[in-house]
């Protein structure tokens, strides 16, 4: 059995973490959300550097194989460092443009992210590192975290500001687009609707998934034998968050969410 | 002439810094948005209570007479702290509570707020303390500072999502409505639209702008002598919130905006 740990600044990262434990049940999964300290998108690298060797020790103290940084601005410092840790560390970027590449045929690639996302060009610098020819359209669309966080998820308003920032992108022709936050994959259906026709889809918790997997193939998806539990800790807690986590990650359940002062 | 100052964690506050400015032209205004440390609706009332001390010891560098917490989890703290300052500083809440229960028949009276803001009471605790009749009823709306951030203020979209949070309350039989985030004023054609024939509304700048005149009578509206300046100071500046800055307090115009380290 393996045990992985995951961390975001928030809750966007349980997309993932959901993702690997269906995928994965015998294995254990324990998720840091760092809610004290969000938003990371508006600190120093210094800084989120500082929180993103805490975050780590933090699971590492769980006897994790691996750790996954499922929050879009640590793993933007996290490449840009010279950061060693003892255990593997994914970050969220590069798996997600390897697979948008091996998807796009026409190599136009668009990219929806956070403002702060879009602004430290990311998502370009990794495409760009794989295939410098590559043209990449960004959009920032600031308003899709609010909405999931609203749970309004299933919901025709949604649906059309999905729409209004993404339509600039396929009318750009990409046949590619990354969902370039830990957020998106709840609005998947929303993003069908709009895009699925004219693009493929790239999601943060598949190309983890397949990144996670081939580090460790042990990991199997056999749901035989025992299950493995979810464990989920934050550095704030308050009774939406705990709401927003539980609907986030179901049919899932966790262990009771804990509060944690790290 | 007076020199004025006010502050908040972003730029909500600027509506009632145009509000100010606007109807007292000849005098001088100085804004400080908190940028680097936003949001402020998530942090320790300890922390707040130190920003709120710095940001009031930088505003009296500039020898202004006053001081306005244009920001609700500021002011909230203010109210229940026994901080003292040597000039008046006004807090975001009463006035509008005064206004509300002033304007309001039925005195029932709704609330709309950041979640922080519902959360802490503030407004409920403000009316309950003058009068401890009414009936008050909250609904946070954590899409609409966003929306004001994106710039979708004349939209369709932000109508629906208005419409959304103002119909409960309205269904409750609200006859006033504080817009109790110093953002929601940037919005007021949409509310007008929605809630106009059925409730009055009661907005942080109008409230906030008697107080201080009350407190100061020596401001004037007249636009006759030599005109006042506006100088913003942020302590954290990216171009979208320049952009974003110059298009809040637009027809008006400001000093270059500055980016300053405290």
């Amino acid at each position: 059995m393996s045990r992985i740990g995951v961390f975001d600044s928030g809750v966007g990262g349980l997309t993932v973490l959901k993702s690997l434990a269906e995928n994965f049940p015998q294995h254990d999964f324990i998720y840091l959300a760092d809610t004290a300290r969000l938003p990371y998108g508006t600190k120093s690298s210094s800084t989120i550097a500082s929180y993103l060797k805490r975050n780590v020790e933090f699971l590492k103290s769980f006897q994790v194989e691996g750790v996954i940084v499922a929050c879009n601005t640590a793993s933007t410092v996290l490449i840009q460092s010279d950061l060693n840790f003892d255990l593997p560390v994914f970050n969220v970027i590069e798996p997600g443009a390897e697979a948008a590449l091996q998807a796009s045929q026409n190599k136009k690639i668009g990219v929806l992210g956070t403002r702060a996302t879009v602004l430290s060009q990311a998502y370009v610098k990794a495409l760009k590192n794989i295939d410098p020819t590559v043209e990449v359209h960004q959009m920032a669309a600031p308003l899709l975290v609010p909405l999931v966080e609203e749970g309004w998820v299933e919901d025709p308003l949604t649906s059309m500001v999905v729409y209004r920032y993404t339509q600039p992108l396929l009318d750009a022709g990409v046949d590619t687009l990354i969902l370039g936050c830990t957020h998106y994959p709840v609005l998947k259906s929303s993003f069908q609707r709009v895009a699925a026709s004219k693009a493929q889809l790239v999601d943060s918790p598949l190309a983890l998934r397949k990144n996670v997997h081939g580090r460790f193939p042990e990991l199997s998806k056999t749901s035989e034998g025992e299950k493995g539990m979810i464990r989920i800790y934050c550095t704030d807690l308050t009774p939406h968050l705990e709401q927003l986590i539980n609907y986030l990650i179901s049919p899932l359940s966790s262990q009771p969410i804990q509060k944690v002062d790290i």
